[in-house]
């Protein structure tokens, strides 16, 4: 799984039939900064995440791609590759804690 | 999923007999720029996806990868690992309208 | 799906016994350059990919990866994750021909 | 598969109900430097893993992602693509030991 | 799939108990050079494949990853997302022989 940070949304009407009603959410992979340990570092792409836990701009989250995304969601058969499946409260890095949600 | 604009068409006559009839499109991945958060940036790589909704030159769409990809067509059988799962009316980004179709 | 093309071939003789008898290929991802839109610009890496085709050397093909390449090959039990499932005829970009196979 | 080193962990309570309690932890891919052959190098970027070996901070650990990720866990429906499947005790490289857990 | 070079070997004794003894070969992998087309270039990361074709340090193998690895293993439910398929007897491009093994 990956860490990103939501960014924005995105609005598709006209779409696949098989995709459901879920939010599709701008979201901004994050890694921990290999230099210091000590923050979290945006990368340079975004991906789309569908997201039923109700994540909110600025949120940390955890991503899960491929076809385990599919089993993230309530129907299988969801042409979907990428999930919001945790909303993060905490990031701890040689036991500091890096990051704490608000 | 990602989102690409698509920028062109490919024709291959001599195909593997499971591919459908769906027109093949060139599609390149575009990414909010990490440095204003505030225009689309074309990547460097170009993909191949199928497109069954009708996406013309110029629209963003939705691309879902992989074994999900196949949900996304009529045929779950045909070898397929990118397909064209929307297309886009807008990008919000920080509760600003980033991008919007024409 | 990626462009690639064609550059020579491989040969195992210890191989899989899973390993059908289809030729493996060299090939060499190919993108449309950002910078023009008017020419393929070859990646830096090279891939395998079984091929039952007949592409030759020079060719553009259309590469599938991941788990539908197996559904590209005859035997679905086939350990393969790159297949040519079409020879390319022409490549279009903004309603200009950028490619057409000799 | 690859090799990541074990620097801390995340905390999500707000998750998708299919997730099970394993510990998420923050892993570094790394891989041995090409330049000299004789070091792990640590990647840029980060990775979440679920464990259920018990790795601690600092160790190297095999990860395996994407759907071979699942058989991994007792739970086949588990929603994750990156799992700790071995805690390393050492690496050779050219038959001189690279790296040896402490 | 990809060409990679077998540089070392891992050991872990505490693993998955679905982990089969197959050997774990620390590979890199390599590509044809796209200044020259004349040798094959190292790549800068490393990755853990299962072998159980006997391959040894120095043999340039043929790697599968993703799901269709656990193909190439005589337990699909072994949790494996990379495996040597063949070792490369020869590589040609340009109709000139690249590579040929000792």
């Amino acid at each position: 799984m990956i860490l990103a940070r939501v960014e924005g949304s995105v609005v598709a009407t006209k779409k696949n039939p098989k995709m459901t009603g879920s939010k599709l959410l701008l979201v901004r992979p994050v890694s921990v900064s290999a230099a210091t340990d000590q923050e979290l570092k945006s990368g340079s792409g975004t991906l789309i995440a569908t997201d039923a836990l109700g994540a909110g701009e600025g949120d940390v989250v955890l991503i899960v791609q491929g076809s385990s995304a599919r089993l993230a969601v309530d129907d299988k058969d969801s042409p979907v590759d990428a999930v919001v499946i945790g909303i993060v409260d905490t990031v701890d890095v040689q036991r500091r804690e890096l990051y704490k949600a608000k």
